[in-house]
């Protein structure tokens, strides 16, 4: 819808029309009304009307985020938004939850903002049921689509991710090296970087020659996601006999409560238990004792997403449709690897 | 900057502009360099245009906060986002740092970028130098000024605030009653906030007729706001021979910071030291210890500041200019209130 559309509608010159909406006093209220009534009727955002103008960017990028109170998240965002800066991007957020219409509902509420690019941070955008993530799909046919942790192969889609399974592999390797073979893994989310996550503790079971036995892998849904939570659901697990020397999480915060369990329990940590986390955020350190946890390199992930965005701004032919990052395991007082 | 103006600088009538930027084929391509050259030069974003085109209202706000991977900042702005989206407004989020210039670079940006209104999220915008403040008090000559724990006053600026001296006047209170009154009083910030808070501490010593000692009263600068800057900071106040057996902080994280220090020392908790901290985060219930910390009560300020807005907008009559909820102080293990 523009300048032409508005005309041909109302059946006013562009001349007037041009005239309304600049403001002028010199046409009859009668034509003012009809024509600001065509533009409202158009059911467009104003910045419609500036993309009409012919200038191609607003110069400004969706950001789609589940929760930015989530630290994680909020540091993406965080991260994003000033490197979007200093390339002259402005950022409209958009925290979605992670209901899939509301998410459908805000790209659409971003393409019609004419933003120039959308940002998916975090992996809960991906969906496994691959019909779900169509809206995806159509949004990459108008503007780049750049995911930090989530894959989709499609046109004019980039993804910057952290290698998960390698490094949950890694960890549980590490505590069966060191001879714990009792694992438990407590994980909160199977969006496509949690089943990743799930997949390399099971296959270092596996390459381990260890049997993977499903009351040992604890799903903890998000309202469970907490000190308290975490804490009942590892003390439930060890009244129904459930036996363990090593428990590893996908978030910090599970990680937290399996350590207030082992507290009230009287278990030593890290002889009696190993414990290790993931994001490796303030909490890794305010915890005792200190956790041991996986630095996803959360920060690198995201300069990396906006430096691709601006190659791919400049149409660069070289332009990385995936990059992987390694996350780093930090070692603290939760486990005792004297063989990694 | 409108269609008229272009057409005034450039010598090119009103029709011919508005053709080139409906991108029409039926101007030269000298008259369409030209203008395009006049509306580049303007400096001005699209959006100006849009503006121009006498729609009122971009439905966009402009949230700017220091840093929004700051936990306490993170959740104001998500809070923010969500309330703003229901109501059919868009979020546009600057990052700005604490740097007073960026800030007014970006307040510039987002009146050029014809926001309805700004929301500044944190205490750390309003200045104690009055004149650093007229950036906020020029904006609010255009659009209405918001402000999360800050307060200014002036026309079209109102403020939602937490009582922060009320609540540590009442935490420094209960130290001294249940008999500690060797307290030392450590800080991160000397915003509005932040002075209020000092403020609370200082006077309820001068309240129970406690000499206030500046060796007891430390200032933390940012780069060592951390679990090992704060453990530090107390283990060389503890080295210069200044005892104590109660120590408040402004933050949880250096709360924190004290526990880790406590615990190299064997001293007791609650015994031998009370510990309170501020925020009442995930890490108040992580540390061991948990920690008793102060409910700054944010998500009721930020919904608040958001219904406040909308009144604003909806030009209702009674508008608070400035709204101020309680704290309230939550125990936990590391003091034992006997007499509160």
């Amino acid at each position: 819808m523009n300048i032409y559309d508005i005309s041909k509608k109302t059946g006013v010159s562009i001349a007037t029309v041009s005239r309304v909406i600049n403001g002028s006093a010199s046409v009859s209220e009668k034509t003012r009304a009809k024509v600001l009534a065509a533009i409202e009727e158009s059911g467009y955002t104003p910045n419609v009307f500036a993309r009409g103008l012919g200038l191609n960017t607003m110069k400004t990028i969706g950001i789609m985020c589940a929760d930015s109170s989530d630290p994680y998240l909020a540091r993406a965002v965080y991260y994003i938004e000033q490197d979007l800066r200093k390339n002259n991007y402005d950022s409209l957020l958009l925290c979605t939850g992670y209901d899939h219409d509301v998410k459908v509902k805000c790209m659409d509420q971003l393409l019609s903002k004419r933003v120039d690019a959308v940002i998916l941070v975090g992996s809960n955008y991906v969906e496994f049921n691959d019909e779900m993530n169509d809206y995806i799909r159509n949004a990459a046919a108008t503007v780049p689509v750049m995911l930090v942790n989530g894959v989709l192969n499609a046109p004019n889609i980039y993804s910057t991710l952290c290698d998960d399974r390698a490094a949950i592999y890694e960890v549980t390797t590490s505590f069966i090296n060191n001879g714990r073979k009792k694992l438990v893994y407590l994980y909160n989310s199977r969006s496509y970087s949690g089943m990743k996550k799930l997949g390399g503790f099971t296959d270092a079971l596996k390459d381990a020659g260890i049997p993977i036995k499903k009351d040992r892998i604890v799903f903890i849904d998000s309202h469970n996601v907490s000190v308290q939570g975490a804490k009942k659901i590892v003390s439930d697990l060890a009244k129904k006999g459930v036996k363990f020397d090593g428990i590893i999480a996908a978030d910090d915060i599970i990680s937290v409560g399996v350590l207030k369990y082992a507290k009230e329990s009287g278990l030593s940590i890290p002889d009696d238990l190993f414990v290790a986390g993931y994001n490796n955020f303030d909490i890794s350190e305010c915890c005792e004792p200190e956790l041991t946890s996986v630095d996803n390199k959360l920060e690198v992930l995201c300069r990396h997403c906006v430096s691709t965005l601006m190659s791919v701004f400049a149409e660069d032919k070289s332009v990385p449709k995936r990059t992987v990052f390694s996350a780093e395991i930090v070692e603290r007082a939760t486990t005792d690897f004297k063989i990694k």
